[in-house]
């Protein structure tokens, strides 16, 4: 696995400043780098970490190299998108796990169920009749398919993820640990005594290249599909309620909650923690700051906050007592203007 | 399976408009609905979809029945609740699970624990010793019963259900997939290092008809019962700490959380993301908007919100940059009151 | 198992007042406490109970023993921390739950797994090839050790609680039921069908007397390390991101989130929803309030807050109106101060 840190740089179409011989075997933390390994330094705020790092090679942008003495003899990989050269990097020397490519005899896999090849089922997991898995896919202990559900090659489904009866899961989706897909959404009809459950008869699909995060919910649609757009990706914990459809390449960060059958387009960001209420649409490439809640259409592009940034408890409390006051400070404001427009008056005076 | 739809608003106690011998065979989304569906159109907004649809008929409410010209040939289902009407044709068409009525050989049944008729237990669900489920319950994979604890009749426990020691659960209740029942409420007491788990003996009761979403967790007691009431729904990853009690008939949305020893009323509604703080009552019929938080007692029936709405992030800022000088503006108006006073005196004008 | 009064107050190092010979056999709530139960009193709110309590003997702090007629005839344990007498007294009477201290036969455990002295593994959980287990130990069923990971002495590991290849947890670490730790942290290079995932290969260390509520998940680094420190408590369904280091004896309550590389101090305590943003610091012994928004670094021993107390409705509505107006309100104070001074100014006064 060792490469050149020339090559790391050709594999990724950066830069080599210093010794582009150096052996590179791993990558590690920059506290932790020793010989051998490169790491990874994008923040011009940790420039001062540099001094003391002992590592073979460090990748690092172009607005961290201009501040360098780049002939310092340490090994650099300068690259225009150093993520994206690192992420490339990490891959490259990531030890994948290894899979038996078959079937435990201690899993239940129902004889209607159709398997593709080289299928990892771990033991404890549970298929249903009529489930279709494709060619690579990997299903840990404890994870559910329910009857007729569907997911797509090269998928790994962590331990105890479930999917309902009828879902859809494309190719190369990663669902961790814990995640729900096709639970029924949250719909009643009527009041009190009266209110029955609205059957949840629809399914969820979930386009190809998609990461969802462990422990997040995917309800199904009432009738029809909540889908979950190509190549977005959701973290933990977050709730994606019936009907909801989600555009392609989309990033819902933790904890974000989805109501029904709302609408996010292409490109959309969530920061953790946002609320979107039912039935409105975000536009593609609208940006959501973290903790917000989005009560109405969002135009595409938008970039809209509403999260209140804490501050010291006095402080606050004092702020919050007079916030319920401000239409009476308005018309405090406006009787003041008034008042005074009479008195200039009065006194004969244009202000 | 086929009815007319005379038949269906027969059941529904609704009016046909058009004709009601048109034979109904399944329900379909408004966009996919063609021959032999029936759909379902309540929100005026979106009657502009009506001109395009297939189907054979659609549920309306009155509101939207008034500015159609229902004589266009479709057929027409009108009733004055659509939302309960949908409910109930859904009910009818839904195709229920087989369910085999027989346990598993590859689950884990302790011989102490005692089964109703026609239960049905999956491979990999594990009941505990002294554990009692009630007729026609369904146990999933996955599904885990702690020691001595009770499942009425005519429950659905889905995969990965935790319902842990002690703890009892009603009839008809459904638990939606990896709901945690009864795990240890957030108790300790002293701090730092001499900090002591409050062992958290209680137990949690959910009556019946009550349903809960996905990964939603509720916490035992640390004396006595957390309570769910009868007929209350609850949506997915909602927390419950320990000794919450909440009454008949309530509707808590996604993400919500309530905070120890708190009591809610009947009937009420947490939107989603509303946070509750512990030792406080929420009156019946209170109903609190998305992200609120809860400080203090809410009355019977209050409407109550704090959420914030999210408008453009340089807007945004600016406000927040305000938003702690609200004192020193409160000031500042005082401060012209009372010079814009003397200046009056002085001049002998009365303002 | 049964103690005279006087044997509970010596246990915890507190006074009785009236017959320390009564005979107590159980920890019970004020309101079902009857002869032979002990129950507990902290706030002084709910003195009022104490008149209809017919426990054998009530736990109270000097601050309610203060305004009571303590020659009742009732007996009291009165104590100086009565939370922590509480806690200890309920430890006493708490029935620990038998473990068999053996291995099931229907668990999957790799050959080439550890396992200590003790060790219970129970039905349907799955221990990965490397993985080491400490004596004493204890997992439910369907619990998942991922290739390599370690799990400490005294643990107990709910059911369906997983933990990924490499990770490390500490002795006497509790896990509640569908915890996930290890799972990937949500990195990602590049931007929309160039978006690519950076391997996360670090790992997750929870340290020794660790908590951790239900549901919650904690995940693994890029690189390195992500750290739950000593003694530190966590509740349910709280999102830990990659690479978060959190120091010892923190306390974070339900559905807070502290997003990717924040460094967490001692004895901090984070209230419920609380969100943090990534790449700061929050100083040992800092407090967060409920819901609060935290944007940057917090100096230790800070008490911070900002979450919004919830009002009427319509009330709200009115506020929320005027909010975004704040900018304006500030300008027409400018403007009504400088046109009072020009008003003063002309008429010769000084105000």
């Amino acid at each position: 696995m060792d490469k050149t840190l020339a090559e790391l740089a050709q594999h990724v179409g950066g830069a080599v400043v210093g010794d582009g011989q150096v052996i590179i075997e791993r990558v590690a933390p920059i506290e932790e780098a020793g010989a051998g390994a490169i790491t990874f330094l994008a923040n011009p705020r940790y420039r001062r970490h540099l001094s003391d790092c002992r590592a073979s090679a460090i990748i690092i942008g172009l607005e961290v190299a201009q501040g360098l003495p780049l002939g310092d003899g340490k090994g650099y990989l300068v690259a225009s998108d150093p993520y994206l050269a690192f992420a490339k990097i990490l891959k490259l020397f990531e030890v994948s796990p290894y899979f038996s490519e078959t079937v435990s005899a201690f899993a239940h896999v129902d004889p209607t169920s159709e398997l593709g090849a080289a299928v990892t089922i771990f033991s404890q997991a549970y298929v249903s009749g009529g489930a279709k898995i494709g060619r690579g896919t990997v299903l840990y202990p404890g994870v559910f398919l329910g009857a007729g559900s569907q997911v797509g090659e090269d998928c790994v489904l962590h331990p105890n993820v479930v999917v309902r009866e009828g879902c859809r899961i494309g190719n190369r989706v990663i669902l961790h640990a814990g995640v729900v897909i096709g639970s029924d959404g949250f719909g009643y009809a009527g009041r009190g005594d009266g209110r029955v459950k609205i059957p949840q008869i629809g399914v969820v699909v979930v386009e190809d290249d998609v990461e969802i995060g462990a422990n997040t919910t995917v309800d199904r649609a009432t009738l029809g599909r909540t889908v979950i757009g190509r190549g977005t990706k959701i973290d933990n914990l977050v709730q994606i309620a019936h009907n909801v459809v989600i555009g392609e390449n989309s990033v819902i960060a933790a904890q974000a909650g989805i109501a029904g059958s709302t609408r996010i387009g292409r490109n959309v960001t969530l920061a953790g923690q946002v609320g979107v209420v039912n039935h409105i649409e975000i536009g593609d490439g609208a940006t959501i700051g973290p903790q917000s809640g989005v009560a109405k259409r969002v135009a595409p592009g938008a970039v809209l906050s509403s999260g209140l940034p804490a501050s010291p408890h006095q402080e606050w409390l004092r702020v919050m007592t007079l916030l319920p006051q401000l239409p009476k400070l308005w018309q405090a404001v406006r009787g003041l203007e008034k008042k005074l427009a009479q008195l200039a008056k009065r006194e004969g005076s244009k202000i």
